[in-house]
């Protein structure tokens, strides 16, 4: 598997990949830091989706996040979808950030927005403004969060001029220190798939590639009626409300995964060897038909490098599965045992049975 | 006084305070939240320098930040400076984080970096990056804190192709609570004030436009033989160290300022009708002498703009002044009482006495 739908996007991620080693390295060298505070690093959660300090009460839990280039989107679908593609943008930002978050067990408390224009003219189209403040909002109310702080910064000659750079922060925490998910996945434990609600935030630097070679670009009709860019501006699910539940129904959510860059090979983030057998795996929504359509992309590429319909996977003992489907159905979210975990003498895998696809380890050269 | 050289680097904030006016109304309607999570904000946090909120056990502060336009200096004197300008770079990225963060009496733990790129090709040079992470680091070990996280994206169309937008976020606490810094000033208190390196992160903009204008840039020598360009990537001083001395010597900070944008008017933040009276103000610094010369910037307006060589000042109690500036000494920072606050039967203002300016409360009207 190469990354050559992202290649052709124009990204190519080896050279941040090379930087970003050397940030690893660099901040490996400041842990020792933490002993004066009285804390300590949660073994492990370096270079998870949520950086993890344990304190004496509690684990506390960091996670800076961007965007993408999803808001570039929602700019170029405003004419016809209307300011309110903002307020989806507002939302989607607080759910880079905390379903990121939640992968570790820990509830968010504070989120903050980073947004940096090039040009303070952005703001001139109050409505788009206000749409975001109001999604971003929308986003913490759903995350159970409150929106603390942020920063506006107008970045001339750094950001592109028509542009906005969004990102943000947030902390959150583990409490009881019990719910820390570990990554202790064993032979036999189940994986529960949670529905997304289209594109999330992953992959849109491709899809606007998509809509250039079109003619009628984001404006493209679908075989549901509705338009590549409207489909494309659907907010992102929060899950921030499913962790809750099975934490208080008593739960153990051994592994959590947002399913983000990587599509699908995600699933494989633990280092330990084992085998993910994705058993059901619903029909390709319309969007990601649409997208393997126009994009001449075959199943195996558009399941590594998109969510295919489904967010958030989750990893719990058998025993515990009916439960666990039941607490996403109980918040709103669609979800259904997507297979299950095996041990292996060999290297790690997803295998995607129905579909005939296999990723093995080396397809996974984790970014993120 | 208006903004007039701010305007005269292009950036009008007018419509960046419209938006921020929304954000922080959307923002007070989510603080409801804390509740379920047994948190609450702090009192009069809401728009300080760093976000607080109270858990059982501690108070926790966090802070979203950006660098600025600070790094356009460093990529334009890289052939002069050499890739340490972004050494520097790293270390100003996390001052200005956490300098904000300590005005509440936190003290970081963790710090995350955020870095994104319109172009991956920005990391092909190799040592820029390299010192770019070393700085980080070295910020961080500046800052007692653990460099936690990160995110490293690429948005082609979003970053202008040749830049870095620099940002980040830290999580701080304040153990035990009675550390937090109220800002319960009174008449009679005293200003300590503490060095700046040189023009740390503000400004920058404004001298970018000044270096345009003269014929050898930022190469142009100063008095002191520095090139406008080397002076200007001295790296800031980060007063964590110093906070934390004041507080295992039993000092009361009663308040804290980072001299950030609005010069010396940010002393006077706080709400109450308090005079603060500066009677000690050394020289302007060389750097600054340079920039008022060269942007006809009078004393008036510099002082307004630049933190003219205070990066950082505290109000004491008159009995622990002097124990105030020892521990400022015995961190290596220069520090000298600034003067006093006295209560004001009229508005808050800022004098500046040796040099005959006063700065009304009309000229303070807070952005960030």
């Amino acid at each position: 598997m190469t990354d050559s739908a992202y290649q052709a996007a124009g990204i190519d991620y080896d050279r941040l990949d090379h930087f970003k080693r050397q940030c690893q390295h660099a901040a490996r060298e400041t842990i020792p830091q933490l002993a004066a505070h009285a804390a300590a690093e949660v073994p492990g959660a370096r270079g998870e989706s949520a950086y993890l300090i344990e304190t004496e009460h509690e684990i506390w839990a960091h996670v800076e996040e961007g965007l993408g280039t999803k808001n570039l989107v929602a700019d170029a679908v405003l004419g016809s979808v209307g300011p309110s593609a903002y307020h989806s943008i507002g939302i989607d930002l607080v759910a880079t950030i905390v379903n990121d978050m939640i992968t570790s067990g820990a509830l968010p408390l504070v989120v903050a927005m980073h947004a940096a224009v090039g040009d303070v003219r952005w703001f001139d189209n109050v409505e788009r403004a206000e749409q975001l403040a109001a999604g971003f909002a929308e986003g913490c109310r759903r995350s159970g969060a409150v929106w603390g702080g942020g920063e506006t910064p107008a970045l001339p000659g750094v950001v592109s001029e028509p542009a906005i750079v969004l990102g943000g922060s947030a902390i959150g925490r583990i409490t009881p220190k019990e719910r820390l998910i570990r990554g202790d996945v064993e032979d036999g434990d189940v994986m529960v798939c949670l529905a997304s609600s289209g594109i999330h935030t992953n992959g849109l630097s491709l899809c606007r590639k998509l809509a250039a070679q079109m003619p009628q670009g984001f404006e493209t009709k679908m075989t549901d009626g509705r338009t590549f860019g409207a489909a494309l501006c659907v907010p992102s699910i929060i899950y921030v409300d499913f962790v809750k539940h099975c934490q208080h129904a008593g739960i153990t959510l051994r592994y959590a995964v947002h399913m983000t860059g990587h599509g699908w090979r995600k699933v494989m983030r633990l280092a330990k060897p084992l085998v993910y057998r994705m058993q059901t795996i619903p029909p390709s929504p319309v969007l990601f038909e649409f997208i393997m359509q126009h994009g001449a992309i075959d199943l195996r590429e558009a399941y590594a490098t998109f969510n295919m319909g489904v967010g958030f996977v989750v990893m719990v003992r058998p025993e515990q599965v009916d439960l666990c489907v039941e607490m996403a159905h109980r918040c709103g979210v669609e979800a259904w045992i997507g297979g299950r975990v095996e041990a292996t003498s060999g290297e790690k895998s997803v295998v995607l049975e129905p579909l005939g696809i296999e990723y093995d380890e080396q397809t996974l050269n984790l970014r993120d």
